[in-house]
């Protein structure tokens, strides 16, 4: 059960002006459901991505780091559902080759203007003469309200498909900011996560988009973990078709492009957050931050050793506030001269910790109250300087061993 | 169920000439069950140890830093479970002096002598009155041949206890050494586990054996994980008697001196192999072999990934074999230039990937077959170098999230 999340509703996803959407049953894994999107970008859009740090990169994602340092022409996106065409080697690279090179002869393209994605089973071949015979029927629903399918056709073990939506108003013009993500297990984002996609009209120089990419991935898809697992096809894409009616954005800093990053950075969070609310087996929604730290590196770490511990986990699934668990995981978390007794610890509103042992007033009632929520807060103070670092994450269930024991059966 | 892990058999545990136990109820956390053990060290003993980095480390490991630094006259452990004394800040530290003053009075020493330990629950006020009122009964108990009542005495979460011994023969002598370890969960030792003792009458020079316990806890104890959570107690103590009747061994490479090493790991090796044997919720024993590394360093960080990756675990607990999860853990451990390329992967004697690629010749049934043994070793070529490195762990099932959410109730 997702936590606190719900499906998207169609309407309240704005169609971007220059960018349609397309999607198939190709029967890539499985048959009789939707796992080929085709999204289609008019002339003069620019895009940048960000993409996995695993050195075991998907061959799709080689083509795309390849075709974005390229070129600045991309014209098409092809995303498809089980198989993540990673561990495949060679043969991989010629597979996903080889279907962006059928798309761009359906679309009258270069195959160098279509990035490939994909999702699903690692270390199975590629069955490109599928995605070929689903291009078509694809390319048929091409439509620019498309979204919300879309959102449907790039998910795994998703448990409901995820898009967020907003509208906002530069130099009088309206512009829209659009985007779906997908993803559930394997997600320690390094850089992304396993697709997400957000697409805006803004009128943005193209040279400023790889800077917006990536404050938006760091402040967003860089900080959510479900299991630690860096997965080999994290992809975050975003698209500017420049479509709407105000004078070009060239100064990030302008206010106008505050408003436009800021705008897209929530755009992100929301995708982002969703993919943590759907985290496989999910019971809790869980926000960590790590405050007093020297910099903002060592405070991600604490943060991510409390987010990885599989005993924190298990203790915020059963609501059981074994709390000591999280001093242990800020301990072993890699800050060599951490001095325990400056320790402060609370959850929620609950003060638990103090000078590194647990306060006489806290009660175990009181943190069993907060444990019971569906979102917590634990925050936790170094006492050692400014800096802070927040990280989303979720509990440790007996659904996320089912699902990752029976994922391919 | 532990994996191929039985109780000792009491009589084949050596008694240590030199060292007694003593074993009884104090009702630390629950009534009824040994949960307070003294060791006493006859005059003249050696002792070293090495224990945990988690920079929350618990106050009795603290004191046990202090003494060991301090001086050579160590003549008692005194050990609790049910409490870890840990993230309990300055007032930790006065209770576990308090026990060590109360055993101290009983067995005529100094408390400067005695070697506190203790595991269990995390931010916890240690019982310390309960604690000396056990020790007149503890006392009473103390004999050469209780290495398996003291075995029981130690666990917590453990459903076996876990000793090893062995006799060796140096110039003529018959030289014993005898261990007992406990743990199960929050097992990712950085020097050491929760709770390993290793006794032995060898007559070997109180100045070696720092670089002795290192070197067996290198080999042993720093080589297993079973959930990646490094615990604020971990401790690992080797104990030389120096009653044997060999000439004093000065010289760790001589040949009586490698042979004393080479039995101090195996002893130590076949302890930590039997944590992870008795991990939570444990269903496989799992080897993990990284080799063609450029150096050691990189090598454990590669099988550490694959350790801690709760989708390898899971699919190891289904016999599921999706070994993509395996390249994945490889591609995000943190070797920043590895090729994918050159990767090779064997489950136990399958090939399964050459060239970071799936071999035509794999076939599912074969990976399904080891996937279903109980003991399983993963083997991952770098193509890089010479260095390798093995690490232990095991799967991640059910009850481990049974356990650990139902750890306090």
């Amino acid at each position: 059960m997702p936590v606190n999340l719900t499906a998207p509703n169609p309407s309240d996803l704005h169609p971007v002006p220059g960018v349609k959407l397309g999607i198939a049953m190709a029967g890539v894994r499985k048959a009789n459901r939707r796992d080929l999107t085709v999204v289609t970008l008019d002339e003069g859009s620019a895009v940048a991505g960000v993409f996995t740090q695993n050195r075991f990169c998907a061959a799709p994602v080689q083509l795309c780091r390849e075709r974005l340092a390229g070129r600045t022409d991309i014209r098409a996106l092809l995303i498809n559902t089980g198989n993540a065409n990673a561990g495949t080697g060679e043969d991989g690279l010629v597979r996903a080759r080889a279907s962006t090179i059928a798309l761009a002869r359906q679309l009258h393209l270069s195959p160098e203007q279509i990035l490939p994605f994909s999702t699903g089973v690692i270390m199975e071949t590629l069955p490109v003469e599928r995605i070929e015979a689903g291009l078509p029927a694809a390319i048929a629903d091409l439509k620019a309200d498309n979204w919300a399918v879309a959102a449907e056709g790039i998910m795994t073990t998703d448990t409901l498909p995820k898009a967020a939506s907003r509208q906002i108003t530069i130099g009088g013009a309206t512009v829209t900011i659009t985007g779906i993500s997908k993803g559930a297990g394997m997600i320690k984002p390094n850089m992304a996560t396993m697709l997400g996609y957000v697409a805006t009209d803004a009128k943005v120089a193209p040279g400023l988009l790889q800077a917006m990419v990536t404050e938006a991935a760091d402040a967003s898809f860089n900080r959510i973990t479900i299991d630690g697992d860096t997965s080999t096809n994290d992809s975050f894409v975003l698209i500017a078709t420049r479509q709407a009616a105000h004078a070009e954005i060239t100064d990030l800093n302008s206010a106008e492009g505050q408003a436009l990053r800021a705008a897209i950075v929530a755009v992100s969070q929301q995708l982002a957050q969703a993919i943590v609310r759907d985290g496989e087996g999910a019971t809790k929604f869980i926000t960590i931050t790590i405050e007093g730290g020297r910099d903002k590196a060592e405070c991600a770490k604490a943060a991510y050793a409390i987010a990885h511990s599989p005993l924190v986990k298990t203790a915020f699934f059963a609501s059981d506030p074994n709390l000591g668990r999280i001093l242990a995981a800020v301990g072993y978390a890699g800050i060599d001269d951490l001095d325990q007794s400056l320790i402060e610890l609370h959850l929620d509103d609950v003060h638990v910790v103090t000078k590194g042992g647990r306060r006489p007033e806290y009660t175990e009632a009181d943190g069993q109250r907060v444990m019971k929520q569906s979102e917590i807060t634990i925050r936790v103070g170094l006492s050692r300087g400014t800096a802070s670092a927040t990280v989303w994450t979720c509990d440790l269930s007996h659904d996320y061993v089912t699902i990752n024991a029976d994922y391919r059966s």
